[in-house]
């Protein structure tokens, strides 16, 4: 399958394109808006998998190049960048594909970082209610770190959460995300229930901070 | 050291009665604002105790007076009530007691449960502005699954959260968590803190409903 991921060049873009590359035999390929940065980058990842002796590469594309060939397009850009990453590439989007939204809002004070919701309920929802008709959201990946997710020799053995009103498309993104080694992707109902996966993002980076020894935390419902 | 459950009465009032005075040596006393009440589900438990040859006992009392003789004070009631309990109590608490807010608000709706933000910010923070002065307030138990908690039978291999802004108090409710088998600790900052650790109730119900095979689920960060 065919698999995008917009603001691919930045930290989570760059442990879900370099898992799936390692893990599934699925075709990635990094989007940005500047074309010639996201093949930059995905040289450097290919370069990465070539030197661990994995035959597999990333390919790089701008957005909507990126998002008009695959069949997954995952929004690996900050919370308010995805209605206008929605908006650029909405033509590129057919109506049976499947738009992936892993981003959280977030503020920090003093105490640490807090859940910052949006107007909208959730950043899954600003994307559902930007995606085109037809057009499949997902909300998966947001309580992944992406440093332990980009490092291929930290093991996971973790969960995420996957949330969709679209039970085939939720089902396609669970079994894209268990692709993954160690990754085990739980249902977490529709769209309405968004907001306390996005939540997830604060409370995760808050435990590693008070807690020696923790970094880079995953969840594990158990 | 003595602990009260108020609210011992009910679901994780009992859960948490029996593991302490299974796993520990403090003194449980159970509370409810009728004695008998409390009397009765406290030989109940004791009762299980005994038939698990566990020299162990829970006594029960009237809130107020299972508080005054406490230091650690577990406001084991629904969210709507810490207010009201906590003024109920307040004559009979010490200024080095601690009280601890395990309770979380959750609305229902078609699609699942969901965080219900009071308007103080949390519930731990309702308690903190019921309390007297002096009395430091510290959140946890929020993620234990009641159910799984009373079965002595279940394992946990699972983790609790504690919030506060008394590091001393989090610390002895860390310790008292702890001495639990099976359940860690950790620390995840202030009551600035708490909206996200109440918001994993309803995310673990959602969780749990969604999932073939996973109830009365707990979190384990990893």
């Amino acid at each position: 399958m065919k698999i995008a991921i917009l603001g691919g060049t930045g930290d989570i873009g760059q442990g879900l394109a370099l898992r799936l590359a390692s893990d599934t035999r699925h075709e990635i390929t990094i989007g940005s808006r500047d074309a010639e940065k996201a093949e930059t980058k995905a040289e450097e990842y290919t370069t990465e998998l070539d030197s661990r002796g994995l035959d597999a590469g990333v390919a790089g594309a701008e957005n909507e190049v990126a998002a008009a060939a695959a069949r997954v397009v995952v929004l690996a850009v900050p919370p308010y960048h995805v209605g206008d990453t929605v908006e650029a590439i909405a033509d590129a989007l057919d109506p049976d594909d499947v738009l992936v939204s892993p981003a959280t809002g977030m503020k920090r004070d003093e105490e640490g970082f807090h859940y910052h919701k949006p107007g909208a309920g959730s950043v899954t929802r600003i994307v559902a209610d930007a995606a085109p008709d037809g057009v499949a959201v997902v909300g998966a990946f947001h309580n992944l770190a992406a440093a332990r997710l980009a490092n291929l020799d930290a093991d996971l053995g973790i969960d995420t959460l996957v949330i969709g009103d679209d039970e085939d498309a939720k089902r396609t993104v669970a079994d894209l995300a268990e692709g993954i080694e160690g990754l085990r992707a739980l249902d977490a109902g529709g769209i309405a229930n968004a907001p306390e996966i996005e939540a997830l993002t604060p409370l995760l980076i808050n435990v590693a901070h008070h807690n020696d020894g923790l970094n880079d935390l995953g969840i594990r419902f158990t």
